[in-house]
């Protein structure tokens, strides 16, 4: 029996279909639902996104619940055009996936973190690899989960590199910096995922060729999908040379902290222009010897690519 | 005989004054001179502050060379009111040191760390505690210097902490950001001591007392001194509960690293409003397998505490 029961909070895009098949693949951690984001997609794509997929890779028996449809600060959402361009319009590089046969459960992603955080306390993990508003949405309507969470490992932030937005901000942080703030000023067992990582984890066309060379039907869209992907970092960030694996790290780190090396800090996040986003230590707790955040800050890349690649492929390779 | 040579580059105000004393009291390495900047005071205020230290704590054969006036991007400087107000306008907390005897070198400092290079190169450690301008503009001046040093670790920056100047600046950085930003890309073996570590490592009036107990004229002088420091940071630093020792942490760590714990990074300094000097990773070198950079994230704060107190007790008690 699997040791963790995980819960992803995804805009499911392009490397967020990532997570979810790196989650799928670890036995470490059971997978019992996918909340769903704004961020990448509307929220409403999110959720389709994720049965499509879960039902590409075999697994439709895991839930998908809707979350929040825009931050806690604003009425409305729209997709950043910055986002289109990474993810594609549909979210999956404008690859058609057949469609899920099933729907979103009628529970909100919000009840179903706190009944969760009740029902499996410590064995519970929760990833949230955008925006996090759904994750402070919960801790305002009941705060007594925030010390029965076992952890919560999110992609998200900057700490030690600079912003992909802006200088100082990360894309999941920008959508909703008070939601963020709230997540990394309470108590929970919080690490963080963010850029000083992510972008040191690179896929390229060499890897989405085996998964292509399968000859299954999952081999061949993830693929696909993943090309769009690295296309779109030849155009945003051609220095690195490749596309950064962002949401299946905090997957892999959320089971295996042993990936990467952890900075533990009291951190909080900017909300006030033009800093607004910013992950960063809180002077007024930098002396406070209790210490609830941890950031990533190395990332032992060779073998988190050994195990990404392991994993996934064997998932496609039977899909 | 002493292992390494060191010269500080000091803009003489209250933590620089407590880092003459460390370097003095430091065996493994010989204070071979003092440059002296811009910063807490003008440069002139600087150098004298220097040469009246040094004659207080018994060492008027160490040389104090006169540095750059002003930064490399501005004609003149001016003392910003926060530094008078922590370091008073004197630089040494208006408590009045007797005069020395003598002058400042004939030789420039710029030309003093290009000469030091060349003489004793892995032997010497250069520690920077005010503005980069003048190891800046010796690197421009002679290139060949930056891989002749054998380290260099200055106090400046904030990468895991706000800054103290703005949100994203430190006040050393924030002085010159360009002549900054060429010393983080440039090759040298550099060691930031920032914010970061630098207010976990704090000092009270008990600490000062205990100095005033001892007796002697550089005892009382340093604890008149030092109180002021700590005063003024009960007005701008109120969470922090003591004055921060951030230069003299910056000659403890140069000499021995291990008081720190070092993320090793390629960095570099922003340049433009509104993130000027702001000191971070650079992402267009986060995948360089050549690391140049380090940064220290964490300290041993009780163990640095102990060498601090343990040092200067014994300085002071001998003048």
């Amino acid at each position: 029996m699997a040791e963790y029961k995980m819960i992803l909070d995804l805009d499911t895009g392009i490397d967020d279909a990532l997570a979810i098949a790196y989650a799928l693949a670890t036995p470490e951690s059971d997978l019992i639902g996918i909340v769903s984001s704004y961020g990448n997609v509307l929220v409403e794509r999110a959720c389709q996104n994720s049965l499509d997929l879960l039902e590409l890779l075999g697994h439709p028996e895991v839930p998908v619940f809707k979350g929040l449809s825009h931050s806690s600060t604003t009425n409305s959402f729209s997709v950043m055009p910055i986002s289109a361009q990474i993810h594609g319009k549909n979210g999956v590089g404008e690859v058609e996936v057949p469609k899920a046969k099933r729907q979103v459960e009628a529970q909100s992603g919000v009840d179903f973190f706190i009944e969760a955080a009740h029902k499996y306390q410590d064995k519970l993990i929760i990833v949230p690899t955008g925006p996090l508003t759904n994750l402070a949405a919960a801790i305002q309507k009941d705060p007594t989960i925030v010390d029965l969470i076992g952890n919560v490992t999110l992609m998200g932030g900057a700490l030690t590199v600079p912003g992909n937005v802006t200088p100082v901000t990360e894309a999941n942080i920008n959508q909703d910096p008070e939601a963020a703030d709230i997540v990394f000023r309470s108590n929970l067992n919080l690490t963080m995922v963010g850029l000083d990582v992510t972008t040191r984890t690179l896929l390229t066309n060499k890897e989405t060729a085996s998964w292509r060379a399968l000859g299954t039907l999952a081999g061949q869209k993830y693929a696909d999908i993943v090309d769009y992907y690295i296309d779109a970092y030849k155009v945003t960030s051609p220095h690195l040379g490749g596309c950064a694996l962002h949401d299946p790290l905090a997957v892999a780190v959320a089971v295996d902290p042993s990936l990467v090396d952890l900075l533990k800090l009291n951190m909080k996040v900017d909300t006030k222009a033009p800093f607004a986003g910013r992950t960063i230590g809180d002077e007024t707790r930098i002396n406070d010897p209790a210490l609830h955040t941890k950031a990533a800050v190395n990332v032992d890349k060779e073998r988190f690519l050994d195990l990404f690649m392991t994993k996934l492929t064997a998932l496609f390779k039977a899909n």
